[in-house]
């Protein structure tokens, strides 16, 4: 058996452009939010917080990203009657919060954007609209 | 009364045979899963995540061979009733996802196995396979 | 500028071929060790335990294998000089010990193999022999 | 006396600008970065990881950030004689590692950016053309 596999990796200006593109949705709405981008191994890659943000959304906006890559969908389709335990024994950072959708490009989950400040729903269209910008598949929660 | 008493251990060849039975039934499924064994100290003896498999899930595989390991039981047979607070009072490790079970071999229970990516029902069909690799009580859940 | 580029990732079977080759040369050599294998983005791939090696070495080896990984290059070259500094600046898991190498295929840093519970000499035999048995190139540290 | 006084803020925008103007630094040397700009509470604003960069210099980036932002002077200028103890006291986020800067304007520090994958010396030459992108007070290390 072959010891690597091929497969693809979102560059930093891939994952900026998706940040963009997320930020402008936000500016729209009038939702400051933060906004995250990992990679598939849920490392980070670009970030940014608005103004007016709320600053613990941070880490909410990682935990969906992160969610989001390891699990490749969105952070919405855990099973809700285990969202506890698994958040717990997931180590904290596995979460059903809305507002995690993986960034899958031909194929292959990239990566994750993760969104916190806004309700449920405003962070998953701002999300949306960071894979729009990118050309990466739609996820509808 | 004598200071020591006479125990068994399991090897790391022991450790190695169980995750090989393990992963040859998640190949067997088509399921790629995080695979956990630790010794009776709740140590890690042996890991390895398939190709596919969700990265996150690296930490419930090993919070359920921990928790198997220190009840000696199978993770599913904890009270539903107190899950969440056993958890948190445990320090975050304990947990009754399914897919936890203790090794017992010649009526010692010298670790755990923890499988973690599938269904509850995929990942302790996998955690027996690896059981079974080693000749260990079999756990019905 | 495209969102992604193409690379290659280190599969399960390859990581346990490197586990493998690793462990053979520690028997070989009689020390037991504990053996770290990590992805490129730092996530444990593989690992294991061998009877008698160091606990607290789990650690060593791992944070060698994720320094490894994350410089693409061996432990041992990271300047003496800010060692204490980088140790802590970086979060804990950067190491100048000797012990970590990375794993390079094709030109693509896919990985890396962290030892610990040896001499620094002996651990960096012990993963020359993981690099090896996958064909990786040779690591002079 | 009064109980506030009136100051000034980073803004998002402005973070980006920064953020933007140290890539493209990094691009024309060649080197790949980490990039974190935090405000005045040493809190994340914005961040990238170019393609390539050093996966553990995200936190030696974001340590530099802290403590420039913390110390309102370039990290350069901490006391080497204390460097250590400084660090694990300050936990861990203390450091004179190269490449943390402060964000002066009109008088006020309203944040820090921290660079960090390159030599020192690219780390700062980074970081000042991150600080000429907004206008803030050139800082010699």
């Amino acid at each position: 058996m072959s010891a690597t596999r091929p497969t693809l990796k979102l560059t930093h200006s891939g994952a900026l452009q998706a940040l963009d593109g997320a930020l402008r949705k936000a500016e729209e709405l009038g939702v400051p939010q933060n906004i995250t981008v990992v990679d598939e191994g849920g490392n980070l890659l670009a970030y940014v917080r608005m103004d007016g943000a709320k600053l613990l959304s941070r880490e909410t906006s990682m935990s969906k990203a992160i969610t989001a890559s390891s699990h490749r969908q969105p952070t919405s389709r855990l099973d809700p009657r285990n969202e506890i335990k698994l958040a717990i024994a997931g180590g904290g950072r596995l979460t059903n919060l809305e507002g995690g959708l993986p960034i899958i490009i031909d194929g292959h989950c990239v990566g994750a954007i993760g969104v916190g400040s806004g309700t449920g729903e405003q962070d998953v269209e701002v999300a949306r609209a960071g894979l729009a910008a990118i050309g990466a598949e739609d996820q509808k929660p």
